[in-house]
């Protein structure tokens, strides 16, 4: 079993300059995470945008399907910022023969308190036990990109209550 | 959804007594390592043991398997010390109507570096997803406790080969 | 022997914001990184500023004068930003009956790897043991304002060459 | 100038062996300490000795006394255990021409939560502040060894009363 990672950026890659005084989207910080919390499964990092959620675009997102399809592999993590991970999982939907399931932080991987750890633990093993189809795991939890949105007031994924 | 945690124990907790310069199994980490990656899901602790799995015997396993049978709870987190946690894994078998994931670290939650925050919600995850029974949350994968045993020199649980 | 701290903020107060994806200066953290790091002198924190240094004109540095001229207490340890650091401390000079170290970090306090915590100590270890005067704590290294640059490039303080 | 930093073991330097489950001392901290923290300053390492420091007896004193009065630098830190931090302390009075600083950690320096950073930064800026002799920083504070305990109960350092 080998697990590819495509990541995309968002705050879970958030360095500082200080030279400049600001954030910007570093290397992804998934294989260092991975390495450290000494996992044996295989795994291979695709290193594909480095961008701020908010800034992904509609090309961006169909790079990451064309990316996604085109894989060797059947189990996919891929890292997104938060602000628009709901949209890109919904245009990920219906690529045959894939699991695929999104993640991101709130706070970024190298704070001393973050939640990059925990959500990427939690996308690879979702990623080993769900069926083929589009997730999303964030706060613990698995969701269905078609019913999910991210509250920014409570900085928490909830479900979109039904109507 | 509520997932009941049972604690016992094991390197996970290990804190550090510096009047006495030794390791002792502490307080349970978890319900910390819940709230700072920011769960929305519902939990609550059974502080049921606080022992090294090395010294855990019969009468502490079937400890653990009452409170595990008489949890309200149909999902449940066992953390463990990592020495005999298959053990206690086969002990767990065959409690109806749970689904049961174990899981502890090789290294304490309270280090820079540790694997208990991604251990941690591996289990968590898988136990949302799988269906009953008793499993491993290890190394970042997912393992049948009869199919598997701790690798003490290459510090991780593995499959054992079939004969 | 009590320490008085003010804070004017800079990286050292840095924390992320994701609802607005940037950096904001917060809270003074110099507070709680003397507790964790179990120092046994009274201290007390006035939060005066809570600035980028590229933003302090010299109303904010006038400012930060007369709160270092009123205070009762001997030894003051001033926290700042590390780009404008030496502009404040030269202004601060002449203060009659005053210890007065500056320091700051590259790296958030938050932040895993920091030099934040190294940068605290080293002042308030300096603030106790040198005269009468104004000081910059930065880099492992005690300087006079009136010798030092920062060096942008190499990310540290360094001495100016005598000509 | 530099700094030559003399390791002696102690809890600074407590590592943890899952496989054991047990404590023992380590390869020292204070280099990747002082890297991570930026400094600016020179430095080279002697790895004494790597003990706890109850078990440190006499001729290990005189071991240490000996690396002292032999090194080429002028400025001096040990990182020691705490408990007979004081003894060795009083041991090393005497060595002509040397500034001394002892420090050392009651939270190993790979815990999260841990004084060990703090510490060395108060030791290395402690030993370029002070004249000749011996001295103890810990707690934020620097130390007479003549005048000084270990309070235990209190997990600090603390002034003998005066009688």
């Amino acid at each position: 079993m080998k697990i590819r990672i495509i990541t995309t950026g968002g705050t879970i890659d958030k360095i500082y300059f200080d030279q400049k005084s600001e954030y910007q989207v570093g290397e992804p910080q998934i294989a260092q995470v991975l390495r450290e919390s000494n996992v044996s499964f295989d795994f291979e990092v695709t290193a594909l945008l480095r961008k701020d959620s908010l800034e992904l675009d509609d090309a961006d997102r169909q790079r990451v399907r064309e990316a996604v399809a085109a894989t060797q592999e059947r189990l996919i993590v891929v890292t997104h910022g938060t602000d628009t991970m709901v949209e890109t999982a919904r245009v990920l939907k219906g690529v045959p023969g894939k699991v695929v399931v999104l993640t991101g932080a709130m706070q970024p991987a190298i704070f001393r308190q973050t939640d990059a750890v925990f959500n990427i633990s939690a996308a690879v093993t979702a990623v080993q036990l769900l069926p083929e189809g589009v997730y999303i795991a964030m706060n613990g939890r698995i969701f269905d990109p078609e019913k999910i949105r991210k509250n920014r007031q409570r900085h928490c994924f909830e479900e979109i209550a039904k109507s």
